[in-house]
C-alpha cells in the first residue's frame, strides 16, 4: 500500500507518518515511525499529545527522496507507521513512562529501528531505555534547553530532566553527547551543571554562529565517531519564527535552514534511532511547527535508512 | 483493532473516522465509511478537499453508542473505515466524477452500504449513480441551498446542481424528496425552481420554525415511506455559528440541536446510505465545523446501521 | 458593470459592497453604500477602523434577490459603492465626527439615500446630523446598549452616547425611537435612564422572548408609523456565538435568523437610511461576523430599496 | 483599589477576575474568586491549565451591576481576586489534588466563600472536600456529562467522575444533585448509571426543551430547597457554537441565553460557592469562550453574593 | 484618483493592488496590475484563488516610493489596477487557460505591461503565450519547485509543469532561465531532469548561500544581459516563516530580506513583466504571506517601472 | 512575593510582567516595570492598546536570570511591575500624552527607572519629556521606521513623529540618537529628511548587514558613550515572521537573535530607561509577537538593571 499512498494527492487517504503503510502487527518492517503521544511531563504549556497526529497529518507534504543528499530512505528499508506508544495510565507521569518503556522494547525486540514523534520530551527517557540495554550511547541533541535539570514541582522525572536521568541510569554517555541550541533566560545561573559537570559538550546560541553548522557538524563527528548514536531534535530548539507551536518557546534559535544542513550532516554517523519532540498543536494556528515537525523526522529518517543501510551491507 | 482503538484515548493512534478499524480491502464490512476529497465542483470558497481528514480526526471525539437514541452502530454491525474515493484526474470534473462512481459501484457490488464525509455538494451525484442502479430513491436533503440549479460558468456540473441532474438522470424521485432548510440571498427569483416544477418538497427557513422539528420529520416519514432512502447532509444547511467552515455559508439556519433531532427522527427510514459534505477545514480555525460534520455522520450511521439491521433480521 | 461582477464567481474581482458598482462620483445613485472606517469613539476594544474592508470583502457572498422577500434591491433602484465617508483628522473625536458629518450631507444634498458599514456606533450621530435637517426622526435600533450613556473617561462623544446626544439635538424623536436586545453587566443600575427618562421603548432581553419577534415588530410599526425612519444595527445586539467580531460583545443576545426576521418585519416603514456597525475584524478570526454584518447590510437595503421604490411610485 | 480598578478602562491594568482587588493575603474578604490551573485529570484535549488566566484575561469585559437582576455584589459583600489553588506537584494527580483541598480548608476556615475558575473538572472534588466538612451538600450542575463515571485509563480520579466520588465521601447528596444538559454519544449505555442509581435528577438534552428553563428551574428549588448548595457549571454543558474551546466539546448543548435564565433563576437558593470549570483556552482561537466563562462566573457571584447577603441580614 | 487615495489612511477605501487606481476600462495605462483568482491547477492544499484579493488587502501597506532603490513607480509610469483575468469556465483547467491568455493578448495589445498576483503557478503560462509572441524571453524564477515536472494525475497542465510547456512551446529560453531557491523532498530523483536538460540554470539551496545573493545576482545579469525577461516569484521560494499561507511550503527557504536583495538586483534587466504567484489566502491565519506577496510585488513593479521609463527615455 | 511567583507554574497565577510583584504603590522599587495601553497615535492597524496585558502574559515565560549575559536584574535591583499608565482621556491625543507624562514624573520623581511596554510609538514622547528634564538624553532606537516624520492627517503628534518632537523640545540629541532597521516604502523619498538634517545616525537595512551586530554595537558606544541613554525597541524593527502583530509590518527586517545581541551589546551603557512599543495583540493569532516583545523587554532590563546597579555601586 505504501507505494500507491505515497502516490496519491496528498491530502487524501488517512494520514500516517509521510503517507508509509500502517503496520501495528510490527511484521516486516526495519524503520518503524512511531508516534507517542504523552505530555504528562510538562512544565508550562500543555498539548504535545496532539503532536503525533498533526505531525502525521502535515508529514503527507513529504515524498519519497531526498532531493539534497539523494537518499530514499523507502528504497532503501522497509519504513512503516507501526502507531503509537500509549500509557497505560496517563494521568501518572512514572507508570507512562514504564508502559511507553515497553512498546520501545517490544520494537527493539523485533530488530525495529524508532523514528518517534512526541510527545513531550520526557519520552526520550523511555525510548533510550529500551534502546541502551547494551550500555550507554551518544547523543545528538537539538534544543534550547539541556533538559539535564533538577527536581521541578515535586518529581524528579520531567521534560526539563530526561538527559540527566539517562546519564544517572547508564544509558547515554556524557562525554559523547552534543547539546545544540542552548539558550533563554534561566532560573539559576547553574541550572545546566550537570550537562557541564558530567563533561556534554554545550553548544550555546551564542557560541553557534561562531561555529557554524559546518563547524559543528565536524565537532558531532569528532565527538561520537562510529558509536551508537541516537538523534532528538526537540522543535524549541528552532527560533519561534519557525516553531511557535511548542510548550517552551526561546527567542533566538537556529533557523530550520542550519537545522536540516546539521540533520543532514549527521550522515556517516551509527544511527540507532531518533525522535522529534515537543510539537505543540494547540499553539500552533497556522500548522507551520507541525510541516517543521515533520520534515525534521523525515531527515532524520533518511540519515537513520542510510546508517541502517550501510549495516546491513556491510554485514553489522 | 477496532474495539481497542476505540477504547484508547482518542487524541491517540491514526485517525479513522470514529476511530472505526481501517479496511481498505472492503472486505468483511457490513457498513463503509468513506472519504471524498474532491472540491472541483466548487463556485466560490473551495477547501472540501481537506474535509475528510479533518472529519476522520475530528470524530475521535465520538463514541460508539448513541447516548439519546440507544443505538450501538458498531454493535449492529461491522462498520470500517474504507478510505477514500479518489478521482484519477482531479483536476477535471466529469472524468473526476466517474472515478467516484466506480469507487462505489465497487462498493454498493459487495453488499456495502456507504456513509460518506466530503468533498464538495457535487460528490452525491456520482454517489447516487452507483447506489440507484434500480430506479429512483428517495432524498431527505439538508442544506441552505436546493442545488437544483442550471448551469454555472459553463458547467453542468457543479456543487449547485447535482440533484436536478439526479433526477434527469432517473436517480432520485422528486416526488419523495424533501428538501430542508432553503435560504439566502439568490441570483434569480427562480433559482430553485426546477425543485417545484419537478414535485420536491420544499422547506425554506421561513417555514422551518412553523413546522418545528417535529412536524418536519411527519412530512419526511410520509413523503418517503419505506422506500429506499439516500440521506446528504450541506453542513452549510446549520447556521454559520455552527459551521462556519464551507463554502457557502448563509446567515440564519437551524441549529445543530434540531439537526440531531430530525436525524434522529429519520428512524425507522429505510436507509441506502448518505453523506455530510461541504466541510472546508481552511475556512474553520477551531476544527468546529468538522467536529459537527463528524457527529451528524454519526448520527447518520446510526439511523443507516439501525435499518440496516433491521432489514438482516426481516430477511429483506 | 454591476451586472456584470455580480454574475462573475464571487472570489474575483476588487470587493465592493455586494459587488455593486463603484461610482465615487455620486452620481446616478438612488442607494450609496457607504464605509465609515472610524473607531477613535470605542471604550475597550478596537479595531472597528478596518471593518468597511471585510464587510466589502464577505459581502461577496451576497447575491442579487432576497429569496425570501422576493426583493430585489438592484432592479429596484440604482445602488452603488460610494466610498468611504473619511475623516480628516482620525486623531480627534470631534473634527472626524465634523468630517463624516459634511461627506453625508453631500450625500443627503444629490439625493441619495445612505446605508453605512461602520466603524463603531459614534458614526451614526454625524450620519443622523445630515439626515435629519428638517426635525426629528424615528429610530430602530438593535444593539446590546442603549448607546444613551453619559460622558466616559472625559468625553461626552463616545460610541456609548450618539443616541443620547442625537434627542439632544433634535435629530431623532425618542418617544419614536425603539432599542431592541439590551443586556448584559453595567458599571451603573441608572446606566440608561436616559433612554427610559426620554421616552424610548427598551425591549431587554429578558422581555425579548416573552414578545417574540413577531410581537416586536407590531411594536416597531405601531411606534413609528409612516414617520420617517433611520435603523441602526449594532452587531453586538446578537450573541457573541454569532458575532464575536465585535469591541463589547456581551452573551446572551438574539439569533441572526431572529435578526433577520425583525428586519425583514420593517417592510412597510418609510426608511431614509440605516448603517451595521462595530464589526471589529481583528477579533473575528473566521470572518463570520463581517458576512453577517455583510448579510444585515443587505437585509436593511432591501428594506429600504422597497420603501424607496414605493415613495418614487407614489410620488413622494 | 477595586473601584479604582473597575472604573479605568478594561483593557488597562493586570488581569483580576472582574477587575477585582487582588488580595493574596486573604483578608477581608466575603467572597474569594479563585483560579485553579490544573489539568491533571483531563482525558482528552488538555489545556485548561490555561483557563483562569484567560478568564481574568476576558473578565475585564464584566462590570459591577447585574442588570437583569439588579444584583451589584461588590456593593453587596467584600469580593477580591485571591489568586491560584496550586497543586505542589502538577505530575500527580491525587498530589494535586490533596494540595488544592488545601488552600479551600485555608480558604474556608476564614470564611470565604469560594468562587473558582477551573482547571478541570476533576478540581470540584478537593473544593467539595474542603467545603462539606458538616456533611454532604446539594449540587446544582450544568454539563454535557454527568461526571459519575467509573476508573478510566487505570485511574479512580479524572475529570469524568468527581461527583460519584464525591457521593462516595459524602460530600455531596445525591438525592439533591440535579444534573443539566447531558448529551452526546457515550462508550456504554450505563455509563452514568451510578447517578440514577444514587436517585441524582437528570436532565437529558432530549428532556431540557420539554421542561423549559422554567420548569428545569422550580425543579432545582424543589429538590435543592434551603439546604446548603453548590453550584457547578462546566462550559461543555452549552453547544459548541458558544462555547468551543473545551476539552470535550459535545454538538447539541443549550445556549447562553438558557444558562443565563438558569443560573438566574437559582436566586434563592443558599449558595455556598461555586465553580466554572473546562475552559480550555489554546481551542478557543476566538475568546469567546473564556468570555463566556467569565459571564457564568460573574453570574454564579451574583447569585452566590445576594446569599450570602441574604444570610448575614438574617444572621445565618 | 490615484494620488487621493494613496495619501488617505491605508485602513480606507475599497482595496486596489497598493492603492492604484481601478481602471477596468484598460485605457491610459503603462503597467496593469492584474489579479489572476486561479487554483485550477494545484496539486495539493487550494486556495489560491482567494489571493489576489487578499494581496490587494494587505497591498495597501505599500506606499508609493522604494526607499531602498529611490525608485517611485507611480510617477515614473501610469500604474493602475486593471481588474482580474477571469476563466469563463474555472472548472476546466485547459479552457481556463485559454480565457486568461486572451485577456492577456488584450492587456499586452494595448501595450500594457502586466503584473499579476495569482492565482496557482500554471498562470504564468497563459500569461507567457501572451507575452513571448515574438519568441522565447528570458526567465528569472523564485521559487522552491522547477515547474518543470512531466503529467501528475492525468493532466500535462497543473502548477506544476508550467515551464517545461512554455519550454516546449518556445515561450521562454531554457538557457536564458534561472531557477532559484530549489528544495524540498521529491518523489523522484530525477523530478526535475527537464530543467537541467534544456540548459536552464538551477540555483538549489544548497548552493544558495555559497554564491550569495550578490553571486545569484551577477549570474542572472550574465545570463539574460538586455535580452527581453519576465519575472516570476512563487511565495513558497521562501522559508514557510515568512510565507506558511501557501500550497506546497517547503522548509528550509531564503528570507525576505534576501528576496528583497535579490529583486532589486535584476535593476537593469530589460524587464517586460512579472507575476507573484502561490499566496493561498486561506491557509495564513495571521495575513502576513500576502504582506510579503504584496511587497514583492511592489518591488517587481519598481524593476519593472525603471525599466519601462528606461525603455521610453531611449526610445524603444 | 516575587520570589514566590517566580517559582511557581509559569501558566499560574495573575499576569505581571516577568511575574515581578506587583506594587501599584510604587514603594520600594528600583525599576518599575509600566504598561502603556494606549494607541491614540497609530495611522494605520490598531490594537497596541491591548499590548501590555499580552505582554505581560507571555513575559510569564521569562526567568530570572541571563543566561548569555549571567545579569540577573531581580537580584540587582528592586524590580516591580507598577501598573499602567493611564490616560484620562483616551479619546484626545494630546490630553493622553499630558497624562501619561505625568504618571512618569510621579515615577522619575521617586527615582525610579522606567522599563515599559506599549502602546503606540507616541507614547515615547510624554516618557522623555518626564526623563529628560536636566537636558537632552542619548537614544537607541530600534525600529522600521524614523518616527521623526511631519504632521499627518492632520496631526503634528502620531507614532511616526515622536522623535521630531521630542528633538524639538530638547529632549534627546540627535547627534547621540542611532536608529536601527530602517526600511519599507514610503510616501516620500524625503520622509526621514529631518533625521539626516538634525545628525542622527540612520542605519537601514541596506547597511546593517554590512556592519554586522558587532559593527553596529560599536557605533553605538563610540556615539553614545557614557552620556545617559534611552532604549526604545519598535517590535517593527523585526521581520514579521518575527513579529507579525505590529500596526505597520515591514518586509525584510533583522531578525530576533540579531536583537538580543544589539541588545546585550548595549551593556556599558548608562540606561536610563527603556520601552517595547507596537506590539499588537488582535494581529497576533500565535501569540509569539507578545513573546518577542516580552523577551527584549527583558534583555532592555537586564542591561538598564546592570548600568543601575553599577551606578549604586560607585555611588553616582
Amino acid at each position: 500500500m505504501t507505494q500507491d499512498q505515497q502516490k496519491l494527492p496528498r491530502y487524501s487517504g488517512i494520514a500516517t507518518f509521510m503517507r508509509s503503510p500502517y503496520q501495528p502487527s510490527l511484521e516486516n518492517v526495519d524503520i518503524g515511525l512511531i508516534g507517542v503521544p504523552f505530555d504528562g511531563g510538562v512544565t508550562n504549556r500543555t498539548g504535545t499529545r496532539h503532536g503525533p497526529r498533526e505531525v502525521r497529518n502535515q508529514s503527507s507534504l513529504m515524498r519519497t527522496v531526498n532531493q539534497s543528499t539523494g537518499v530514499a530512505p523507502f528504497d532503501l528499508c522497509r519504513v512503516a507507521d507501526i502507531g503509537d506508544a500509549l500509557p497505560d495510565n496517563p494521568f501518572e507521569l512514572i507508570q507512562s513512562h514504564n508502559a511507553i518503556q515497553r512498546f520501545y522494547e517490544d520494537v527493539v525486540a523485533r530488530g525495529i529501528m524508532p523514528i518517534s514523534a512526541g510527545g513531550d520530551h520526557s519520552i526520550s527517557l523511555p525510548i533510550l531505555r529500551a534502546l541502551a540495554k547494551d550500555g550507554p550511547v551518544s547523543l545528538v541533541h537539538f534544543d534550547a534547553h539541556c533538559d539535564t535539570g533538577d527536581d521541578y514541582l515535586g518529581s524528579k522525572f520531567h521534560h526539563g530532566s530526561p538527559f540527566k536521568i539517562a546519564v544517572e541510569e547508564g544509558l547515554i554517555d556524557p562525554t559523547k553527547t552534543i547539546q545544540i541550541g542552548i539558550r533563554g533566560s534561566v532560573t539559576d545561573k547553574d541550572i545546566w551543571k550537570f550537562s557541564h559537570d558530567s563533561g556534554m559538550r554545550v553548544i550555546y546560541m551564542d557560541e553557534f554562529y561562531k561555529l557554524g553548522t559546518e563547524g559543528i557538524i565536524k565537532e558531532v563527528h569528532k565527538l561520537v565517531g562510529d558509536t551508537p548514536a541516537y538523534i532528538t531534535f526537540d522543535v524549541d530548539g528552532l527560533d519561534p519564527a519557525f516553531a511557535i507551536g511548542t510548550g517552551t518557546p526561546e527567542v533566538g534559535g537556529f533557523t530550520t535552514f542550519e537545522a536540516l544542513q546539521m540533520i543532514r550532516g549527521l550522515s556517516g554517523l551509527n544511527v540507532i534511532g531518533g525522535d522529534v519532540v515537543e510539537v505543540a498543536p494547540p499553539f500552533d494556528p497556522s500548522g507551520a511547527t507541525a510541516l517543521v515537525g515533520a520534515t525534521m523526522m523525515f531527515e532524520i529518517l533518511c540519515v537513520a535508512a542510510e546508517s541502517l543501510a550501510n549495516r546491513k551491507k556491510s554485514g553489522s
